[in-house]
């Protein structure tokens, strides 16, 4: 192998191949930290040095893992000592920014949080955005088909690509960098590369949507008495509020008890005996009428019953503190160590039965052990689960894995609704999807990467 | 051939197969009404017998077109007399709608109409519209990626479907009725069919989304003194009618002139002698308060010169006054016989540059007789452009074509916006898109249609 990574060497330079120490203190996986196994990290500079390092590999049939921000959950960045990675991370650039279009044309490596902070400056946004802001990358983002606390207003990223470039397997470049929100063309070959987790092609570029700025933001947590409650105000809401809601999330009591408890540091900004909380956002253009039009929307809930509590934030400080209750997953992962988690979409109808029915299995397994913690985009019909049974071995694991997933199927959810399939989930990959489907994505993984060398074994065993 | 239509009048019954006559009277083209050639319509009553039917032609390397609302104006619903017809005409059911999760699941051959219809009762809306409402199909819809009127605020239709079940070459079922808002277990295979104009598979049902219902509805046909002014009103509306702006139509005076004239039956709204005009249109939830915001930008907007007039329609009658103008296409068909269509998409800063030079070069090969008229969806980057020469001659088609597409490779557009590519556009798809797109789209239906009997030669040659 010295051989090829030599060729490589000669395409990237010295600076774009680490190996040994390099390669090992990278950690592959944002919850495990487990340390990256790959024979070496390849940083091309650029598409055409990508393009020449996949065509060697190609030559050499040596398989890569793509690697963005390192923020995944589900072992998508894993990589063995026979595989190579293939990092982005000197691919960071903005490229440019067109105003009258609402568009800008970024590098796959530039993070979440710097194409957010591009957009701002020139007074637009753009509007996916999730906790990893500052790590991950918008070709992360993409493979991943990231989603976020906002798709219920702008969808998730798959919405947000107007165009990209892509390399394929065997090193050729695949340049559909469309500007334009409509194009119908012939096929629409980006969506090839969204969501499929590196396992198509290797995204090295995109056309972002950007949209309006929103100055106008206005957030509350609210309690709510009952799940029937809960969902009867996400429709009022919706409606209420249709055109400015912008995150709808849950949170049931065993979330907020937890991260309002002494052990963490989060403020009880809500009484804690609430069986579910909701926090609300809309986003608009006029501050004052704005206010005005969510509190009268806030109160009526309350006079309907759907809420008995409400605290509107009328400061970012406020508004911080509430987001951070939902947001602070480092303290969860510490507090339900060793923990498994779950991103797991159902109909919004079944969510409150399928919740109890878990807890009941849990219990029944691991009596007085067994911890589960509930939240998510309700909007979305997505959940976040984190489980922890005191255990961390991979038997315990698979024993929740199958409570989890298995009482799934009734409800033809699906086992992960934004998180991706990576590794973590292959094996559970038929609950959620068809024979024939699955036979399908075979077919299109075996028509655009024949000899296996793109991620190989994510998604798809 | 007769043992196979034997074969499929087996599968589909007697009132499945239509021949002869019933296939010449079916016309293949909106705008040029051309007959059917197809030796038969084939007309299965559920996927079954699809699924069945496209077995046997499988068998027999029997070439397919799919019909839908017959609609289309790239020539996409063509058929030679050695192809088959499936029509999805029988299968137009509703088949269960969730008020609670917001979805429709129906059949593909369901009229867009009866879709929003169905969604109206319970007070939800389904937000793709477009003039042929009520003839075109949800199957239609989806294998063309059907555009319209409020794509701006709500996006195309790729983004109102959820899930869809397709039939393959082969006859393979791949039922993907995803009813969440994210799922992204695997690859999202519903992408491969939508906008791939019936090529890699026939969609036979569908789970849309459905959006909260916006009773409120503002209308306004402004008149702008300059291009210019034209982009800064849409950035301005953008900007501040953001959450609500639902559509933004812009009119060229060649446009507006032609539809306000004598010959023609539309009240002149405004005065015809404005360079500009166009149709901004919110969807709100608040009557009253919508009405006001609305009034105060288009001042605003007064105030900065960005128009010069305006008028704000005050009923529905005067609200459909105000979209005949722009919807009545039976009109401009009539009156620039026989015409040449062109839907085109480019950066919006280009658009008046573009189509001063099409009118020049027009203007200089037929000079005194060409005619242009060009609208659109200003706010996508989409144009409707008409031209006539007063010769439907297939070599003034292609002279004009050359001058339209032509032109639009400076500005790396689009040769189909939202109409598709059909037979049409095919020979001039390498105009806007790369070698290695369309290698990459041959490989994709490679994949699926190894036999190449779903629309051969649509789209690709």
């Amino acid at each position: 192998m010295d051989t090829l990574i030599n060729e490589l060497e000669t395409i990237v330079g010295k600076k774009g191949v680490l190996l040994g120490e390099d390669v090992a203190q990278r950690s592959v996986d944002w919850f495990t930290k487990a340390s990256c196994e790959a024979m070496a990290i390849i940083r091309p500079q650029n598409t055409e040095q990508l393009s020449q390092v996949m065509a060697a590999c190609h030559a050499a049939k040596q398989a890569v893992v793509t690697h963005g921000g390192l923020t995944g959950v589900v072992h998508g960045a894993v990589a063995s000592p026979n595989e190579l990675v293939i990092s982005l991370e000197l691919m960071n650039q903005i490229e440019s920014i067109d105003p009258v279009g609402s568009t800008m044309q970024v590098q796959a490596g530039a993070t979440l949080q710097s194409v957010q902070e591009a957009a701002d400056e020139i007074d637009l946004q753009f509007p996916l955005d999730l906790g990893a802001r500052g790590s991950c990358t918008i070709g992360g983002n993409i493979a991943t088909n990231a989603g976020g606390i906002r798709v219920i207003r702008y969808g998730m990223m798959r919405q947000q690509v107007l165009g990209l470039e892509a390399v394929l397997s065997d090193g050729t470049v695949v340049s559909s960098m469309n500007t334009m929100l409509k194009n119908n063309a012939g096929y629409d070959l980006k969506q090839l590369f969204i969501g499929s987790e590196g396992t198509l092609g290797i995204v090295t570029r995109a056309v972002l949507r950007l949209q309006p700025k929103m100055p106008s933001e206005q957030t509350a947590l609210v309690a709510v008495p009952s799940f029937d409650a809960l969902t009867r105000l996400l429709q009022f809401a919706s409606r209420e509020l249709a055109n400015s809601l912008s995150a709808f999330e849950a949170l049931w009591n065993n979330h907020y008890a937890l991260m309002t408890s002494e052990a963490t540091k989060h403020a009880e900004i809500l009484a804690g005996d609430s069986p579910f909380y909701a926090i609300i956002e809309t986003l608009g253009s006029n501050e004052e009428k704005d206010a005005e039009a969510f509190a009268a929307v806030l109160e009526k809930a309350l006079e309907e019953e759907l809420i008995t509590d409400a605290v509107l934030a009328n400061s970012s400080t406020q508004r911080q503190g509430i987001w951070d209750i939902r947001e602070d997953i480092e303290t969860l992962v510490y507090e339900l160590n060793p923990m498994f988690s779950f991103d797991i979409s159902l109909p919004i109808a079944h969510m409150d039965e399928y919740v109890t029915t878990l807890e009941e299995k849990l219990e029944a397994q691991w009596p007085g052990v067994a911890k589960i913690v509930v939240f998510g985009h309700l909007g979305d019909g997505n959940l976040h689960i984190m489980i922890t049974v005191r255990d961390p071995s991979p038997h315990s694991r698979r024993a929740v894995e199958e409570i989890v997933y298995g009482t799934l199927t009734r409800y033809s959810g699906s086992i992960s609704a934004e998180h991706g399939v990576g590794l973590e989930k292959r094996d559970y990959l038929s609950l959620s999807r068809t024979p024939e489907e699955i036979a399908l994505m075979k077919r299109m993984k075996l028509a655009l990467d024949p000899k296996g060398l793109l991620n190989p074994g994510k998604i798809l065993a």
